[in-house]
């Protein structure tokens, strides 16, 4: 399972390199990009998987970015009640994030990935030298998840990317691969000791509740999931009440990364709403990930909902006049 | 998640013994039948989820037969990547087989069940009071299933079975409790070694090899599944080679608990081509699951497809010659 644009750059390779082991394998396109992680897409799935009469037996591989592994993997989960599946992400943001951990789903209506499945790929096949074909925004999506498992469980991973971050942007093999290994084997660590998000694995979510929140409330036009992350890291970190520097390092890797785009006329009001509404929301209470300090994250379940409100105004308050003083970011 | 005539009959009464416990409870209701468990019925529940508000510390209630069973589980299954669930089956089929055993799916245009999951209920609650009210044909459609748990697993079940069954033909409390019980615990203890259907959890399909092929090779229009079935363990007890004792034993059981549908019309090339079609044919073996004695089964793997394929072709012309000389079945 592959999209177009994917299959187009890497495509004969991947084939040519499957042939020798697995003979002729069937190529199931589907649209390239978010909006196509629903279930028309999927029931496409399906009947690709019957036309090649796939059976219990049959493997998926999921050969694309995260909307690819995501489907793909839901795919894989749901055939005849399961059937295996690898993935081999083209992104940097599918190699260190969505690749590792066995979450796969679609989107619906009411929001993204509403319905879905917990089902671990065989393997996870990550080529680096693929990353160089990644334009600059799409790389840097992937290098906020990097720094968000900094964040939650290595110092010394945030002072490696603060240190490599020139080699890092150009894809200079020893640097990249050192820290996909990284974040891979700090997610992984992670969901095998709780696969199904009873507790420690929510940990992952750092930055993701007003992450999410903000996409939702710009009906994700105005950023990629990473970027949206990123901010929402800047937001936890501040609300974690972490050192100075601390919180300085973090911010100030973020923004040297690449330019966020702005957070001008996002409704503070739309936000809290989307935020409520998340599935990580439980009985109207909110949980949120913060930090004890850099590479060290906990869960707080007892944060005060008009607290958390507050703060959340002023962070977007502040950052929107910031950003008024700011060149206008491109907005895709 | 209900179906119009199981919550006309007992939804009320169901309703006021939740109400202590779960305050207010929102009701789904689905078509009833089979060509109901498809994807549009599935969409139409997940939109009932989101409008009653449910997150992920919700439950979902399966109270009806086996189709509402199995795709309100796969709804929990798949809801915001799985919650808990609870069966209330009203059916003798679904109490004593689809409750049991965490396998959910829905159908597809290609086939029964292709698409689905595995997912444990919390719990089922079975009371027999209710299978009162059932039409006979349906009762004993789930008794096929009560024999079937007899056949591989208990000789005294069947031997039970053949002893009490006026009584449990009439639904007397006493009896219908014992085999309800009986089978449950069969089947339970099958899934409980081998969940996924790795190997020993094939025992529980006992028939079903055969009697899938009949359903669809009459495009599900003649038999009830537990009638198919039925059928599938009268031809598979005959290819197993069984003592003529025990061959007699089963199959005078189940021709006396109802006339089963006959077999009349039906072209053997098309039962042929449903079999290997099947989710069970793998790389185009088909498994049997065959009896070495009246309470034991066993898997063959190694059965040589032409012998089956005329072992099939005998049987479909005895038992289609037999039923000229009978009268006509009730086809529904």
């Amino acid at each position: 399972v592959t999209n177009g644009p994917v299959f187009k750059l890497h495509g004969k390779g991947l084939l040519e390199s499957l042939w020798p082991y697995f003979g002729q394998v069937s190529v199931i396109k589907i649209g390239d990009g978010e909006r196509f992680k629903n279930q028309a897409t999927l029931s496409r799935i399906y009947d690709g998987l019957f036309r090649a009469r796939a059976d219990r037996g049959s493997w998926i591989l999921a050969f694309g970015g995260g909307v690819v592994g995501d489907i793909a993997g839901y795919a894989a989960a749901t055939f005849m009640r399961g059937i295996r599946y690898a993935s081999i992400p083209t992104t940097l943001l599918a190699q260190v994030d969505s690749s590792v951990g066995g979450k796969v789903a679609i989107n619906c209506a009411q929001g993204k990935n509403l319905i879905g499945a917990f089902h671990q790929p065989a393997a996870v096949l990550s080529d680096t030298t693929i990353l160089k074909t990644l334009p600059s925004r799409e790389l840097a999506s992937g290098l906020y998840e990097v720094v968000k498992c900094g964040a939650i469980a290595s110092a010394s991973l945030i002072r490696y990317l603060r240190r490599n971050l020139d080699a890092i942007l150009c894809c200079e093999s020893k640097q990249i691969s050192h820290i996909v290994t990284e974040a891979a084997r700090i997610k992984a660590g992670v969901v095998a000791a709780d696969e199904r998000e009873a507790h420690m694995r929510m940990i992952l979510n750092f930055g993701h509740t007003l992450g999410h929140a903000l996409e939702t409330a710009t009906s994700y036009r105005q950023f990629k999931h990473g970027e949206a992350v990123a901010w929402g890291m800047i937001a936890a970190a501040e609300f974690s009440g972490l050192r100075r520097a601390e919180t300085e390092l973090l911010a100030g890797l973020i923004h040297s990364i690449e330019r966020l785009p702005a957070l001008r006329g996002i409704s503070p009001d739309a936000v809290w709403k989307a935020l409520l509404l998340d599935k990580k929301s439980q009985k109207g209470k909110t949980r949120w990930v913060l930090l004890r300090r850099l590479g060290e994250a906990e869960i707080r379940e007892d944060s005060d909902t008009e607290t958390m409100r507050g703060l959340i105004n002023d962070f977007l308050a502040r950052e929107q006049e910031h950003s008024w003083a700011m060149a206008p970011s491109k907005i895709k």
